[in-house]
């Protein structure tokens, strides 16, 4: 059917388009399918009796504020809370300084509203966030995406790029990185290559947007020092209770130096009034009431088992050639396929063996990544996600034989998926 | 304290400034005051103690789901469910053309998003909702303001705008406009009127964005067919659950012919990834288990009593040559005092004298309506109400009395406060 409003729509919507991909994640989301796609955390262990009690004596006791409008900036006391979940990487806020959000994902939407106009360029690691690329292609942003390594994004790599957007009259706005077990790669930078990045936006006087949803599930040591705690005046955080304790509720924060966090709270304001209202009495009351420091420790355990089964089932049936990250926390593990093989092109035959992943491409502005794919471990139990390997090998040794016969991957499909990052599509966050 | 981020924001912050008003509205917040400014829903009387022994089985029964990652378009269940709450207003919808979002401040915002590049129009009810044209501006719009009557917008008017925008070169996206007990005036369009906006629409080929937060909550006659119940090409439909049942779940939505419905989509996934899932819960578990109908029945009869108190203090209290609107739903009068009288100027004396209101000028994207003021009779009980007009009358006959005595009103002072519709604070919505 034509579309009537084709001619009204904003130039901002021009790179809104329906993923072709999508259709074949809800295909991918059917049981008898492994699904290593999705990004959705594991929460059937949250006590739920009990979580269900402390809201019902919320709502008896104290319903008539919790069901009404509240601050544009966030509850003061959850904003208070937030502070002491902060201190557990070493961050020392003041609760003036936050701003609560509709998920992480809105604050991410906020600070981008705040500081880019359209062709202004924002720098992210290669790969990046799918939902990141989203929402700042929604505000005509142009992404420059930095090499990393396996202790995170490279610095050189990092002035190079400021200099060559310098260098052609380009304003760059800030630098986006997950330093935390990376999504999508499951990279964790090092506590010097913090330092180093700390010491480059000084130098190159850029801001840097540290997105942190991951920090405290570290499966292996404890978690680093985060960026924000290493500088205050240069760093927007970005947090979220989406992972340490359930994404229905959809509060996240933005920290940021005090005349951004005034910008971020009016354009709060203008965006929704306030963010849930009820959602952050629901999370006031757990982080009260609950032992939510315990709960990580569980979550913590859980996800480790899953890594676990993740690198066995890799180890056990990746061909040869194939090779992939060791995440020591978060949800993802990113795979490098052998030479010739396109993920992209691939993914129908695997949603056919019963098994999905989300093709790299969708982590790259520029179509790159065609040789990789983001496994998670977060969703399925330890068996299936064992089993979901094993179902990945044989694709992958049958693409491999087709290369082989007749000297080509299945590459020729792909493009039907190329508009793959064009929305973050959320089974894929 | 300098902002050293001052020439790194996006042009469209330069719209977004702190009110002076709102350091006077915190005052105004103190129990001794009489708040005639705030727009929250007096909600004391929901059934807290059931609604809350609702929520804790939700939890228990279904808390894996309603804990977890949504919809980005909204669950399909709560789509189902708003589409029986728009029946009672004549509406006929599929639910597949519904966007849920985090109240329908936000869906403002997509729609906003989704259509209007900077300088674009948007035309208005003169005056409007001081959060429209707040996130109007957010979006670098010009908003053009049209001529109302007791009957509605103007068709005249409309037609006369339009014409002058267009001999300019500007592109009208579209009409914004709240047909039922309007923010700020009461006012709500004659089904006559509501059938020439429709026509007029079509001949001039504009969209109208039909904001509706109130239309249940008429206190005299019944609802009025809906702008979307005579014409489901042309009209997008904002509606709200924060006035019919509690704003703090923060749920609202936009109904949209489909194409535009599937832009919303995407703009909603990159602005939040999905809107507050557990709300959407627990706004479905109170519609099935709950009387929602009878409920709607019980505000009707509480507002009908506060608006009967602000009419009849209004008509003991106010000094001659005051006006005032009769509304027959909603929250709100709208005020227009004698000439030479300043409500912007006067609010500090007003304050003082223990008795808030929000002045025009607020609802004025262009500096007008300072002789009016915009009382809401929602939130304190009627005793308070006629309490308020009391206080009201008293400093309105001193302020005439200055004003016979000096020739001048107290507006010298009215420039402090020129900036109060920059942004919409939560607490005069």
């Amino acid at each position: 059917m034509l579309d009537p409003w084709i001619d009204a729509y904003a130039e901002r919507t021009h790179g809104l388009t329906v993923s072709a991909v999508r259709a074949l994640f809800s295909v991918a989301n059917r049981p008898e399918v492994v699904s290593l796609a999705g990004g959705m955390p594991n929460i059937a262990d949250l006590p739920r009796e009990a979580i269900g009690e402390a809201m019902a004596s919320l709502i008896r006791d104290r319903g008539t504020q919790a069901m009404q409008y509240g601050s544009g900036q966030g509850e003061p006391f959850m904003r208070e809370q937030i502070t002491e979940v902060m201190a557990e990487e070493g961050i020392a806020a003041h609760p003036d300084d936050l701003v609560v959000s509709c998920g992480s994902q809105q604050a991410l939407d906020l600070v981008t509203r705040v500081f880019c106009d359209p062709g202004d360029v924002i720098l992210a690691e290669a790969p990046s966030y799918v939902g990141a690329i989203g929402t700042f292609r929604a505000y005509q942003v142009q992404i420059v995406q930095v090499a990393m390594d396996d202790r995170g994004i490279v610095p050189q790599a990092l002035r190079e790029a400021i200099a060559a957007c310098r260098a052609v009259g380009k304003r760059v706005k800030f630098l986006y990185t997950i330093p935390n077990f990376q999504n999508p790669t499951g990279v964790t930078q090092t506590v010097e290559r913090r330092q180093e990045l700390i010491e480059a936006a000084h130098e190159l006087d850029i801001l840097i947007v540290e997105d942190n949803p991951y920090g405290l599930l570290a499966i292996e040591g404890e978690p680093k020092p985060a960026l924000r705690s290493m500088d205050d005046s240069r760093v927007v955080y970005l947090g979220s209770f989406s992972k340490t304790f359930a994404p229905g509720f959809r509060i996240g924060w933005a920290l940021a130096p005090h005349a951004v966090r005034e910008k971020l709270t009016l354009a709060q304001e203008s965006a929704t009034l306030a963010p849930p209202v009820f959602s952050q009495f629901a999370i006031s009351t757990y982080l009260h009431q609950f032992d939510w420091r315990g709960q990580i420790q569980v979550y913590r355990d859980m996800y480790r088992a899953r890594r676990d089964a993740m690198l066995q089932g890799l180890t056990e049936n990746m061909p040869e050639g194939t090779t992939w990250t060791h995440p020591t926390g978060g949800f993802f593990v990113w795979v490098t396929l052998p030479e010739g093989l396109d993920s992209q092109a691939m993914l129908p035959r695997a949603v056919s063996a019963r098994v999905a992943y989300v093709p790299g491409t969708a982590f790259f502005a520029d179509g790159l990544g065609s040789r990789n794919m983001r496994l998670s471990f977060c969703f399925p139990p330890p068996e299936r996600i064992i089993e979901g390997t094993r179902r990945l090998g044989e694709v992958l040794r049958d693409e491999i034989d087709t290369l082989r016969t007749f000297g080509i991957g299945s590459g020729s499909g792909g493009h039907l998926y190329r508009d793959i990052t064009s929305g973050p599509a959320p089974d894929i966050t």
